[in-house]
Formats: C-alpha cells, structure tokens, sequence
C-alpha cells in the first residue's frame, strides 16, 4: 500500500510505456503524499481486446484505481489524480474521454505490510525502524 | 466513472453475451442511477479455469463490482443490483448462488475522468458544458 | 462475498499453492468472521511477468484484497490480515516485503448473493433459511 492497479486493453501500451508509467506514478505519490518508496506497488492489469466497452458499446477505457491510506487532504488527492491523468495522457498517448482515475482511501488498521498493520500517514520513521528489519529492509 | 468489473471464467461467456451484459448494465446503471452514457464503463477480468475458488474448492465464481459515485439512494442502489443480477442470471446463465454483485460509492471529489474531478450526481449538464470541449465530447 | 482477489505474478504459484492458498484463506474467513461457506469466494487475478512494478521498477508484488462484510472488530480484521499474511509467506514462498494485504468494509446493503441483499454479520441463519432454498442451497 499504496497500490495503484491500472486496468487497459493489451497491446495498448508498451513495455517502456509501462515502466514509464509506473514510475511516474510512484514519484507522484511520494512527491505528493508521502509515504515509503518500497511500499508503492504498480500492477498493469490488462484485458484482451473486445472485453472493454465504454458506453454500452465495445471500447477500450483505461481505468487507473489507487488504493492510498486515508488522511491525505483532499488537495493533495485532487493533485495527484490530476497529475496522474496528464502523466498517462502524455506517455500513454490516451484520450482524456478514455481516461477515469480514481483514490479509495483506505485505513491503515485496514492494511499490512507482510504481516504488520501500517503506519498511518506520517508516522513511516518509527515504524520502519521497528518493522523495517523483520521485513529484510535495508533502506 | 461508473466503472463496473466483471470477473468470471474465461471461456465462460461469449462475445455475444459479454456485449449484451455489458450494454445491459450500461443501461441500468442510466436508467436509474442517471449519468453520462460516455462515462459508464464495463470491463471482464477473465481468470483462467482454476483460478476461481467458492468455499474452499475450485469453482467459478462471478463477480460483479461497480464503483459508483456516491449519493445515491439505497433503493437505487438495491433495485441497480437487483436489476444486473437478473441480467446476468439469464444472459450468461450463471448459477444465482455464484453470483455476487456488489457497490462502492465513490465520492465525486475522489475520481477524475480526462483530468477532470467528477461532478456530484445530479450536476452533470453543467459540468458537461464547461468540461465536455475539453475532452472532446460533442454530445 | 466475502470476495478475496489476489493479484500475483503468473507462475509465482502453481496449482497446488493456489488450492491450498484458497483453502486456508477461506477457513481463516470462516474462523474468525463466520459466515457462511458458499459464499467465501477466492479469485486469482494472475499478471503476465513484466507487468508488476515495486518502488517504481520491475517487480513481483502480491497484493491481496478482501471484500467483506463491515460491522466486523478491528480485533477480528486485524487477525485475519496477520493470518492470512502468514499463509501466504509460508505456502506461496512469498517475500514479506513483497506482501500487501487489505480489507474493505462493503455495507451488507450494498451487496447481493444471487440477486439477494446480504444478511448483517450475525444473521446468516434466518437469511440462510428464506433465501436458500431460492439459490437452491441445501446446506
């Protein structure tokens, strides 16, 4: 957690696509709300051709889902999207009609780190230093 | 946004009937939650058989999830269940007791679509006016 | 629902991991938040090598998302989330660093089995009794 599943049509993006991608969203996120770089999780769920469909009819939307710990400001998370949305428009070379992004804040009690509840926002230091070497963290 | 994700078995529907859910819960969803046509998207995550387990032993499962704006009225949200369930049931003739659907109210503010924070439900024609030039939408 | 998806590198697990994995998580679920069996579901929602990205390069994250139910005690959602953790570091070989899991709280009203809203925790049995037969459960 943070955990942002990006769901497109396969074939849609390419490799470095997808890296660039996935490491301006980490960036994004670290820039903007903080948190612990290690723990910033991308993942490229892709679905073949002709099982999106976007209005009724067969299409091929992008939907970016980020599950974030709760209490960030509504700034930073409108922030963030919108710098998320340019990110995979410009790269992606997505329409913004195609384009839905969207935050769900979880709780941190809701959420481990193999197998330790996290921190909330703003207490990462004391909590690595205490969990970080159970999880083989050097950083 | 609306985003509704189907997971199922591949091989399970056909093309034919994944369009036809998919423009059937695109309807539903606009008729009694209202909306914007553009906006409602529906994706299948199919697993390969084996993936899928019920009770502990293999099966497959379905799985419906709409990520929704919040706001709406729980009879809306019921008879929008009640109405995709029976969709499904009868289109991709799917046993009742593997289908779950579900929602997830999303708050307006914490979704984007091309950049774009969502308007709340009800404030669509207004945002259409401002927003719809800048995506590219023309109705 | 509940619904747990868990979205894995593809050949990270095989099937005898993917079995016991599902097994465990449903008897962990049953444990400690009861319900009912049927309707433990366990999806695994594989991406092709390449697609999974940590701390904003290449990786193999394990991300593993419970829908359940809300109403439950963080005591309870806690437990599971450390059990659940322990069983799949220990069966899946899975790095704890690499390891994410989370629970999202789904208001029973906002979810059907079949076609039917789900019961509050606590009240499966008179549910399980008018709805049942109508999903053609016998147990």
């Amino acid at each position: 957690m943070p955990f942002y599943q990006i769901t497109n049509q396969a074939g849609s993006l390419d490799a470095a696509q997808r890296a660039e991608i996935a490491a301006g969203i980490t960036d994004i996120h670290l820039d903007l709300a903080g948190g612990l770089r290690q723990f910033v999780n991308v993942v490229f769920q892709e679905y073949p051709a002709g099982l999106g469909f976007n209005g009724g009819t067969q299409g091929a939307p992008v939907l970016i889902g980020g599950s974030i710990r709760a209490g960030r400001e509504q700034a930073v998370k409108t922030a963030m999207m919108e710098a998320i949305s340019a990110l995979v428009i410009r790269v992606g070379h997505v329409s913004p009609k195609d384009l839905t992004v969207s935050i769900a804040d979880v709780k941190a009690s809701n959420a481990m780190e193999g197998g330790h509840i996290l921190p909330e926002p703003g207490e990462e230091a004391a909590w690595l230093a205490k969990v970080g070497p159970l999880l083989g963290l050097t950083n």
